[in-house]
């Protein structure tokens, strides 16, 4: 039984437009014990992702969100250090989604779900908060299920350096398209082109888009995945084709707003080409994820998908660790590493 | 041979904001003379519809625009007075997207399609411009085609008292869906309910629309056929299931805009709720018309399907009739009869 102690952060209050440190309340508790049915996990990495952004507001949303007072909650990657379920063993790595804490209790009366990861890992155990974790699938789902990218279709990603957009543009290249992403530094367009192979970047800040978008893609706009909306949006629409597809994956460029946010000015274009725009929340393909674990995880160990991960040190770090979602200065997945995997 | 004159409008000027008459120039030319396979048409109904005021604007749209000089773009019913077409015969009854004119050249080296009736005609004539026309096909596939309505959902349809969405409501009927039209008037409230058998219907005008759609849809939404976007759209938006599905049919709210229109502000609730937004045209849908054809005549015919028709007589009168279609005094499909029908 361990006697350590928990450490926490709890939601604090909402955001009013960014996040800041100060929406967190940092507790100290007990370890919990799990009751019969349930499990005791520690967390080795904490994913960080937009979607919190979400989760820490009352807005409409896919999921209650987490209430004032609560254990702030996030997709956590971890062991299992005690089981009282006859499907789980001490030792075996789990992933679900917990909260920004040392220890959890999942499965039995807590309402928390875990999954086993694959063992043994067919990777290192921190791609499964990379391209094997939800914003993989995010990715793997969105893309080919939604997007149904055609060879030589042309493809444009936005947020495209980020956990989610680098990994559709590289599964669009395996899939025979022309893959133009759409982020925010030149250091990040390098590293789509050189590093993942994407046909071509445009630096949102500093490119006139529709002019970038007309020249990156000569043929048009055949499926747009978007993680961010706003004006991005808005100068993608003017380039789409015929039967455009546009998998709504996030809309990153509003959640910090404090005031209403006007949809897409040229939402005609939808009418005109006849395009399909259809939102998909990852959860909703939970039942699926084995095949995007299979491909996923084939492609990583062929090197056909790189993935760039950037892991803060310690729990205590996370709430300053999360402002990089939004503030831009950020390549790949972003993840607390808050204990040590097991050796 | 006719020797007698062919009056036209043709476009003299592209409106900014409202259409105004004189928009239009006012022209009389010789009957034209038939070339080798190439029919001469003479309208009998000339459509007034929607669309018509994307086609005299350049903005991007699914067609090209009408020029500045041209006749006018529009659907006609009609009969062949001359062919040199081995396909058509003389006192043929046919449809096209001519254009507002007593006689048009259809086939050949024209560029304009025509298609022949069925023989004998299942209905009146006029059901033509009506159900069995252009809108009632809108109205049928953009419904079960793109909608998927499931017996026992909740189906939204706005500009319900429409040419379209009088249709669209009761297909949605036949399919045992709950029905609720938005409309503009108590009147055109009435008409919906009493007489086309919805099984709710809001005056937008004096409702809190959000309000009134919690109570006419308290299993909330599942459908929404989108005919003008807009306000009413973002009101719909706060009230669908998961996995709803709107059809884009039309966004005459933002037609005589003469700013850039913002889309709607709840356009996050596409990504919340999963739902799939998909725009559609329905000539890409021309080579199926015999399925809408074979469907409606057999639902007008056992009286399941009710339409109205206001019909303007005389071509003069189209340039002022056309304004019905935006200012909300219109109940149903509107037409202009250019010419009598054959006896």
């Amino acid at each position: 039984m361990n006697t350590g102690k928990n450490r926490q952060f709890r939601l604090a209050s909402r955001p009013v437009g960014d996040i800041t440190a100060s929406n967190f309340e940092y507790r100290e508790e007990p370890i919990p014990q799990p009751s019969d049915g349930e499990v005791l996990v520690r967390t080795i990495y904490l994913s960080l992702d937009p979607t919190n952004r979400i989760w820490m507001s009352d807005r409409p949303q896919y999921m209650p969100p987490v209430e004032i007072g609560q254990v702030m909650r996030g997709v956590v990657i971890g062991v299992v250090e005690e089981s009282k379920n006859p499907d789980f063993q001490k030792e075996d790595l789990v992933s679900g989604v917990l909260g920004w804490q040392d220890y959890a209790l999942a499965l039995g009366n807590t309402g928390l779900g875990i999954s086993k990861l694959p063992s043994p890992l067919p990777c290192p155990l921190s791609a499964f908060v990379g391209p094997l974790g939800a914003t993989g699938f995010t990715a793997y789902f969105g893309l080919l299920d939604i997007g149904q990218p055609k060879s030589g279709e042309t493809i444009v990603v936005s947020a495209a350096a980020g956990a989610v957009g680098s990994v559709v543009g590289q599964i669009a290249k395996i899939k025979g398209c022309r893959v133009v992403g759409i982020t925010g530094s030149n250091e990040k367009c390098r590293w789509l082109v050189e590093e993942l192979g994407f046909d071509d970047a445009i630096n949102y800040k500093t490119a006139d888009l529709e002019t970038a978008l007309a020249k990156s893609c000569p043929n048009g706009i055949d499926v747009y995945f978007d993680n961010v909306g706003g004006a991005i949006l808005d100068a993608v629409l003017t380039k789409i084709n015929l039967d455009a597809r546009i998998p709504l994956c996030g809309l990153i460029s509003t959640y910090n707003a404090t005031e209403p946010v006007p949809g897409p000015y040229n939402y005609s274009q939808i009418l005109m080409q006849r395009a399909r725009v259809q939102g998909f929340i990852i959860l909703d393909y939970s039942s699926r994820f084995g095949e995007a674990i299979k491909d996923i995880g084939q492609w990583v160990n062929e090197g056909k998908i790189k993935y760039a991960l950037e892991i803060v040190e310690g729990l205590e770090n996370a709430p300053l660790a999360i402002l990089k979602l939004f503030n831009g200065n950020k390549i790949g997945k972003l993840a607390v590493k808050v204990s040590e995997e097991p050796v």
